[in-house]
């Protein structure tokens, strides 16, 4: 019968996109665990073996880390949506994608959003946010995306910081590219409100969203004139729920095996060492970068502001990216992505997040990158991009 | 060092609470397919392949069916932000605590809702409703529970519809623990929004809610006043994401592994036949409430409209719940349910769900509840609930 849709048979690719990248073995091993109820005892123990890492990971006391149980996206919109209310001034930096879509968020909540713009690929300058706050007296919160899976830039927080503090405002920072494969600190640089996914540097396959709020942000949700628009992410229901040691208050089935993947990949992390993890990120991208530049390939973003987890290469003239990227994926298998937004056919998005962010993995897209390029008749010497990365990775040494 | 969390080590419970309930085997097997890219051309088949048997499990053609990226609370959330809008006046059935949920969802969306009340563990009667339409003009929306998971009650909902119907209001109704398991048929019914979870009948994971809407609902969300309340939920981007066949515009990435478990479930839940899998969820339940009736137990439910994917067993005077339920948890390594609510101490609540709806699974629970019973001195006949639930199994033959 024609209503019979077969066996699951997806193909085995290695994902050098902006994400989903490849799941750790061991994470899908901790997904097989049964299932236990959330009246279980040892629901709890999980609860609290999730919370204390992801902490670690955030660099955090706040007692408020916690996963959202959806995407990325649900983390991005309890984020907003805990914190803004109808009439709130929000300042939204926006130089790529997910600025856009922050803003977005805002305006669902009936705030009205100031953009700082900047070019999608260079970061927002300290003055510019400077100049929205002094703009715009009494904003409560400035938004702004530390990872730009759009763009590949990777935005300076500290300066913006005591900006934002220094006019009584909040900092709240989307790191879902950013999170275990970069360097972040939410209580050193002063972040209230920071958002991440599961499906990046932490090599879980997606469906939750860590989340982390300071004490300042959970006062000012204590304090909101109405209640969060969303009841399935509202933070005052759901810290009850996870709140350490506290009675716990049903709110939702959590997603259960997501669970498990999470609390594996965290443990991952904390065994390599968040620091030696950060590193190997950089490592690699640099070797990345060399080796682009090497087979006179031009990189998108501002140079010092390169995210080590995504890396945009730009479209050479002449050159049709959708027939190189096609190529890629038929061909050998890797899958990397297009640009989005502004940047769509002007760039390659080439991610190297967690477990991928190897030199195996680094040489193999340089070369099937030369091949594919020669292919539509791009002049590269033969070999000069896995060279150029090779040295690199040996200089980093 | 102390920081280390250790190997994740949960215990492989028999789950016959309110869910989640035990996962089918071929569906872990099916989460263990590698996580794809939301670019890759076999993601489209992926959802394509979802989209067609849940319709066949709806009984809808609605062409809006899909799988909200979160538990079955933010599909609940997703059905009533899609077509409440401030200022409606939602009537939501309130006999149970779900219902109570739908109202405060509601009201997040500053609708009015008006509440039809009836006992925890008695039907709403259609009456009530056709008065509350009479005595609310132009209400929008009526929100009921098919299977009541806090009250073991099924909802019949073929008069109700037509009710709402002749009063132009559209019907909301959540499926969370019926669909897969009871008689569910949204078009013949013509229920306009009806959404469900991954947990329950499905025996997959938690961590997706399918969810359907009519033409005539989709029509009333595309005439919106102000845009959908949650950005993350809005049915007029994901249909964009979901669309059979038609340009698919990235919103979010989906939780793949989530996806593989429903695709999985889905289909074995086609293989073994819907109307067959309905027949041995209520010849199961029977031969439960049969053999706690044996033991002296009551059911709490009313009669004719008990849910048999969740009954609710009335606690009987000098028993201790908690300590009942410690004792199957600890002692035979199966979890019910305690009551919810207004019935808080008053009931137990035992789910038979999906791949748990087997005859083992109703005797092994009838013979650890005499165990534990008679452990605090309430006289049962040895092996009167065991053999009432095999003669019942036999009868049904």
């Amino acid at each position: 019968m024609s209503d019979d849709i077969g066996e699951l048979n997806v193909p085995s690719r290695l994902l050098l996109g902006p994400g989903p990248s490849n799941v750790h073995p061991r994470v899908y091993r901790a997904m097989m665990a049964p299932v236990i109820g959330y009246l279980d005892p040892q629901f709890l123990q999980l609860l609290d073996d999730t919370q204390r890492p992801l902490r670690a990971l955030f660099r955090t006391e706040n007692d408020m880390t916690i996963a959202i149980s959806g995407t990325g996206t649900a983390g991005m919109e309890a984020a907003i949506y805990n914190v803004v209310e109808p009439g709130d001034t929000v300042i939204v930096c926006f130089n790529g994608f997910f600025g856009d879509r922050m803003a977005q968020m805002a305006r669902r909540c009936d705030a009205e959003p100031v953009l700082v713009e900047a070019e999608w690929g260079r970061i927002i300058e300290p003055e510019q946010v400077e100049q929205a706050l002094k703009a715009n007296p009494g904003a409560k919160l400035v938004a702004i995306v530390h990872g730009e899976t759009s763009t590949g830039i990777l935005q300076p927080l500290e300066e913006i910081s005591r900006i934002v503090h220094a006019h009584d405002a909040l900092l709240l920072v989307d790191a879902v590219t950013s999170l275990a494969g970069c360097d972040l600190r939410i209580d050193d640089w002063g972040v209230d409100v920071c958002l991440s996914g599961t499906q990046k540097c932490l090599s879980a396959p997606p469906g939750m969203a860590p989340l982390t709020l300071s004490p300042q942000a959970m006062e000012v949700v204590a304090k909101r004139k109405e209640p969060v628009r969303s009841w399935y992410l509202d933070v005052s229901m759901l810290r009850n729920y996870w709140g350490a040691g506290k009675a716990r208050v049903y709110h939702h089935t959590p997603p259960m095996t997501m669970l498990y993947a999470l609390r594996e990949a965290l443990r991952i992390v904390l065994e390599e060492g968040l620091e030696t993890r950060i590193v190997r990120h950089r490592r690699h991208a640099e070797a990345l970068w060399a080796g682009v530049e090497a087979m006179g390939l031009q990189l998108h973003a501002q140079e010092g502001h390169r995210l080590p987890s995504l890396t945009t290469v730009r479209v050479p003239e002449g050159i049709d990216e959708m027939t190189l990227r096609r190529g890629l994926l038929q061909e050998h298998n890797i899958e990397v992505g297009g640009g989005i937004g502004v940047l769509q056919g002007q760039v390659w998005r080439i991610g190297l997040m967690g477990y991928n962010a190897t030199a195996q993995n680094v040489l193999g897209l340089l070369y099937a990158l030369e091949t594919e390029l020669a292919r539509q008749g791009f002049k590269v010497e033969t070999g000069a991009g896995v060279a150029a990365a090779v040295q690199s990775l040996n200089a980093a040494l």
